[in-house]
């Protein structure tokens, strides 16, 4: 569905020729007649048609797309919501999920403390990166397939889950053979060749919000993934660029009412980037909890301070079980468990 | 406390020149030469020196100021919270304070209807404007004097305290004179004739982020305010622009946090003009008090179908009632009460 | 004229609502009915009405304003542009008009010298502040009505005209008595009160884009101007605020033609704060030349090593000479002169 | 270099720790005490270290990295600029080039009659995508390698240069095979895995700034691709992502001057995609050239009305034409030709 604005000068002819594009296309136009403007409604059945049909015919000012781009992610799609299960724990339900670990895989023994403290804490699944995307070509670029045994070698011995990113379409299925969560980082969220590879995975894929795309464009993203058969998507929150300079970014809080809103796929929330300090991780991870979110995934490190990378954003051990404690009880406020 | 990055090929001379100026303005320098850059330290005492100063010097590459701009503003400057007291509230202590009402005085009858809801919900501030910043000269600009009467009346009879805007300097003694609380509006906060007519002022004042202002502009603007000798400012996220479009603004969450670490003035949420939507104005606000903050000011409306501004955004009065339980459980799960 | 959409589950009698609320406006209603949506457009006279009023209504899911809610300011009320004639220039005619001259007024000698500079490079228009907008309390604030007369004296001696910002409503009238033109800052652009107290001034008034605001705003703040009875308002763009740091703001090129496409009103351009860097001056104001304008406002001063406010932006004398050569050059290519 | 800026309350234990860790680096400290702050300066040779080594220790509160991140696209590194020669023409250098086409391939005729217009009207190279990224899984996703042996003939009948976007790593070959530049599209900026595939091919690359990536980022994306051994970058301003509305993007007229005083590499300018319409194309391309940029990538569609995507962006033939006539004139006006 969608609405054509004409311009003030168009002609009969133009106005014509957008009535007949649009039955031509199967729709039934609705024509208006202002005393300055006509617009035009069309009408009809569910198929996608795209704006620009519209916008390139001569005489139009405008085209309002009023029915949303995405489908198989919408709520009005499926009314239930989609629960992933993860390694016995249920993403999207009425547990909140907790996923953490160190930003990068660094050494066997780093990883193993670490998953020790993850598990001690009650958190369900272990986060770490083997392959890392950095901004300098002359950064640790993570260490690989080595990275990605190391990652399940910890979470057998402690019963937790993996979740790791994949940079390309070629290592989809390497990462697969290791991880139980897929992640897609944000700056691959629109990475489309590496969405539909996910898509053809049988594994549950995280999906992080650009830090500049909108909640449309990330449902958007999802649904690649979604109609190349995969349905066990996650969107992941993890804060946007703005013009505010205190924060690394900035963490969208209102983006988990209006995709809970939007869509039936779970939701979850990365403070450790969106506000990159340490500090702040702990307010804005039980705001999150407030606000509904049905996972969270922290940067704990062991010793953040050898750490080689986001050791300012990373909690220390103990910093993560005072944490639990405390989203504990938030959640139980509004009416959830951890 | 500043550092001087000079330009590659900044010549002897150059360096001299700024050393000198250093020495001119009472400080002491340190020079430290690599063998690509050299950099100048300017170390002393607490006066305030403007980077433009060297900035404008041949051979300076850049200047970065290490001392944060502002002072009285500042948690070093006073550790202990600032607690502002209210019509027998304290805002800025252990207590969340909720404020409450409809954008625009529109009517005695409206104004009476709502402060009653407010008062029994168990509000403490009655919100309401009276002079309205509109963004077009043809929309609805308040009622004036006429609406702070009504304001007044309404607040006497329930014993509630009142907070509504003011937009120019010669309006302050009147605004002064029937509301409790003086509110600068998101469109004001650089506006410095207005502040500093606040700043004389005996009434405390509520000061709303620039939707476009930073955190440290805002820390600025306080201290116009506090400069000018009134100390009892109240800082105010109310959501700052971003390229999200499903919300009118988007809620800057962690400034909570931020403000609680750089400043000891009490900091205080609008979930309302933040998300502009009434379903965002629950969860967000929970996720304000989950983040730590003193209090909030949301818009409620006896009637949202018939209001002349902001209706889409404003609770009913039984949404207000039902989020004022849900927000006690979720202050008392991080420690406060409302 | 305006299109709602309902709700895909809005009833029967939620639409009448909406059709009854259009009749008792003075419209006509037109509804179209798809399969998924109902959506119904408002068609009729020229009256402004709030899309408020419909948003609020029960069963409404989103409201499309289609005409513009500029009207005194659009192209559409008035076909040939306006030319704002000033000291014997007209500013948005076939000839280019520079201004030029210091951030603030420091001293009578500096301004005169200024004056002379600004003068024999050809530009036509004096700019300088006499009232500073100063982020903090303790920077420089002008030198007031003194800062005015000296303006006014370097203008007289020189032949110039003089371009100064006005801060608060109680000053518009002292600032017009020396100015030619009333400028408008770019923190402003929303003060309201002031805006009135220039739309009832009979000087021409120089309106500085609010730094994070859209072109909408900016027209709808000229509207607030035009329709206090002022048809002399001069846009200005002056760079908006981004995410992107090595400029101060980011200088919108594009809002040169869009501007003119949408407004009758001239169009000028502040490469100096745009950019906030000497260098970048002079490819940004041929750029600004190239897409249209028709002005520009530059900082100048006669030594930016010891300016007091904005020397790292401020071209040297001969810069100012050399770049005018450049512009008319320009100028000529894209069919006009200076 | 970096400075390190320790806390107010940092012991002499923490500032030890850090002029430690400096000379373990293989740098010289210089320590500045000041009355409030300390800083520490370190200095010495060219290495990079990455500021989290520092800013994860205890009592560091900053770390100022003084050094640009990038070096092999910096002009430091190389004084000269780098010419990129494609078939015959050299971009880079005094001639401006001009590349033109349309969005995507939709059949041999119209890249046939697309090419035809292209070479007579002035421009050098064709553009066309064969592999479309798509913001929807529903919309026409390009016709791959048919797609590009249509290029490939169009450009040698007419003896014009390709570019063509590549997506994936697996597709760089391909690609490489038949284009004469490969194109990373913007979404595509922070690819790692594609950066490092286009560096190890022997083709120019034209490398677009993420519509939400700072200069800094996009010279940090170009370093990818010249330390995997690719000398022939070309950077392109295409807009970024703001809050203004009008336009599809803000071209960041400003990106010009500062890459050219950054980076060696040619920059080039996307009217079409920075603005999204038509009629903005003209004025900025003509801005575009009095700003200094090396060449104009422009989308020209035989019949914007029938076209798959982007139609209401592309130039129409004959708009071409005159625009080459203009921009002729404005490149003389800055002392270059077309």
């Amino acid at each position: 569905m969608m609405i054509v604005v004409m311009k003030d000068d168009a002609g009969v002819k133009q106005v014509s020729a957008v009535l007949k594009k649009i039955q031509e296309l199967g729709f039934e136009p609705h024509l208006s007649k202002g005393e300055k403007k006509t617009i035009i409604g069309m009408v009809g059945n569910d198929k996608k048609v795209d704006p620009e049909v519209f916008a390139v015919l001569p005489g139009v000012e405008n085209v309002v797309p009023i029915l949303k781009p995405f489908k198989l992610a919408s709520r009005e799609f499926k009314k239930e919501p989609t629960i992933v299960s993860v390694n016995g724990c249920r993403i999207g339900g009425e547990k909140i999920v907790v996923m953490a670990g160190p930003c990068a895989v660094e050494s066997r023994d780093q990883v193993l403390v670490a998953a020790e403290v993850v598990a001690r804490a009650g958190a369900k699944i272990l986060r770490g990166g083997a392959f890392k995307p950095r901004t300098s070509p002359y950064s640790f670029q993570g260490m690989g397939e080595e990275g990605l045994k190391i990652l399940r070698e910890a979470a057998d011995i402690t019963g937790l889950g993996v979740v790791t990113e994949v940079m390309s379409p070629d290592k989809v299925e390497l990462v697969a053979y290791y991880a139980d969560i897929l992640q897609i980082g944000t700056r691959n969220m629109q990475n489309y060749s590496l969405l539909e590879a996910v898509g053809k995975s049988t594994k549950p894929v995280l999906l992080k919000r650009g830090m500049m795309s909108t909640i449309e464009e990330l449902l958007m993203a999802a649904e690649y993934i979604l109609s190349n058969g995969n349905p066990n998507v996650i969107l992941c929150e993890r804060g946007i660029r703005s013009f505010e300079k205190y924060t690394r970014n900035t963490l969208d809080i209102s983006a988990i009412p209006i995709i809970k809103k939007l869509s039936h796929l779970p939701v979850i929330v990365d403070p450790s980037h969106a506000t990159g300090q340490r500090d702040l991780v702990a307010p804005t991870s039980l705001a999150a909890v407030a606000a509904g979110t049905d996972a969270l995934i922290i940067e704990m490190h062991p010793e953040p301070e050898k750490a080689m990378s986001d050791g300012a954003q990373s909690l220390h051990p103990e910093e993560l079980e005072a944490l639990m404690i405390n989203l504990k009880k938030v959640a139980e406020a509004v009416g959830r468990s951890i």
